[in-house]
């Protein structure tokens, strides 16, 4: 299933998007899409069985995705962990995952704006394969049980300051938590449509221009690894979102001048059978 | 007024301490302690004005304490920010705050035990003073502005496992969240009750041995300096928390053999008016 949210900021209700393409509201079976809803295996069995029925309301064309998770306990986001965007930093390839949060407080809808945060002259993006947990996990120890412990994937974009994250004096997480940073969506696919999550192409335009192109086989650790590790690091629950890195192609990675994101701007985003992104930049 | 949340986990319902040192219920006028409560300054003021009558149900002695706040949005924590314990680490004075961040899902009661994670050898105490947001927060300018979004203040134990913080391969969260690794409370105390943030005594004791003895005056960036500087670089809100550092007297800043903590350890730690916690660590 593609599960959605639609409606405005604060108000969005379930929907899906059915075999058809066509999106369906969802408000009148389910209460959201949240953690509680993917560690459900009854009331995702009932939602499937009604959208295949085909008699769900079709949500009104022209309203606003939201983003398709609602109650996001935490995002845990792992850095450095393509090949390719590894090398292109400069840094060295980790040996054990590295890890870094935003806040669910940056997430917005796919098409919403993002802003660029007041001073900002090196704002950069980062299209990333987004894991949604839907069982709770601790101290997993084989691939099987992380996969296992999957309630959906998604696109992020994992919106990054790279003055804030490199330079002012330590911890990633301080370029990673500014206003919007984190559009997630369209959809959250049920891990049942992923056959491989190692196998997704990832990609990302800013102003029509092809700046990423890249596919999950380059992660250096795969996400039933990353699940997998995480666990023995904390606690993964319901409703949780990993961020499973970005491939090469960020502004840093480029010649000076970087071409960073300005006000203006507009970045696209897709991942194979995840759905597609677009935003405008704005100023803050 | 000293709030708070009382009954078992999952189920606390609101609580205050009265000016007699009386529990009482709540429940009967608000819904829950969270950031719409400290957002709201007629509800704040009608529950006082309530308090003040005597007339409120008495909480049965005995019954646990929860966390002292509900539906916390993110934790923001500030690094080395004491003078004392930059020096105890090694680590050269920071020039701009450094922070990581807590998952909200990693706090407990102040009473509640303490998980020593599996595997873990370094696992240590923090003793810090928390400051709850009462106003949303974008680009403060002044000090003023900064303590005026302050909606409260806590005791909270930013419980740290040194090597997954610092040598298992990037970024200080992965040892800043684990599992029960940041006791709250008791109580959450409004800002009328606390003159001057930069003169709170902070003490913990380990099995009964004094282990920290600070005040907030050794603070490198003080509270509405944190405050007003974190609301450059992202959006504070209503419940959201800041553990603002911890003073001196850490086990990782021992001689070795370390005193790290370990299963059967009984950790309290108290700050001046903002109450007391004690928790006993247990294995994951």
């Amino acid at each position: 299933m593609k599960l959605l949210r639609v409606g405005t900021t604060g108000t969005e209700r379930p929907a899906l998007l059915d075999e058809t393409g066509t999106l369906r509201d969802l408000s009148g079976i389910l209460p959201d899409v949240d953690g509680a809803l993917l560690a459900d295996d009854a009331a995702l069995a009932r939602t499937a069985s009604r959208a295949a029925a085909g008699d769900l309301p079709v949500v009104e064309p022209g309203t606003r995705l939201g983003p398709p998770l609602a109650r996001i306990g935490k995002i845990v986001c792992i850095g450095l962990n393509y090949h390719d965007h590894a090398r292109e930093t400069g840094a060295p390839i980790p040996t054990e995952p590295i890890l870094f949060m935003k806040a669910p407080d940056t997430v917005v809808g796919p098409h919403d704006p993002v802003l660029v945060p007041r001073g900002s002259v090196r704002t950069d993006w980062e299209v990333e394969l987004a894991v949604v947990i839907g069982r709770t996990s601790r101290r997993l120890e084989t691939d099987e049980e992380a996969l296992a412990a999957v309630g959906g994937y998604a696109v992020a974009h994992d919106v990054s300051e790279r003055e804030f994250q490199l330079e002012r004096g330590g911890q990633w997480d301080k370029g990673k938590n500014c206003e919007t940073f984190n559009p997630l969506g369209p959809w959250l696919v049920t891990p049942d449509e992923i056959a491989d999550p190692q196998t997704l192409g990832l990609r990302l335009w800013v102003n029509g221009t092809l700046r990423q192109d890249g596919s999950t086989a380059e992660q250096i650790f795969p996400v039933a690894e990353v699940v997998r590790y995480l666990s023995w690091f904390m606690t993964l629950y319901p409703g949780d979102v990993i961020n499973t890195g970005t491939p090469a192609g960020v502004a840093m990675g480029h010649p000076e001048p970087k071409p960073y994101l300005r006000a203006g701007d507009v970045v696209e985003l897709e991942i194979d059978g995840l759905g597609r992104q677009r935003q405008e930049l704005r100023a803050a």
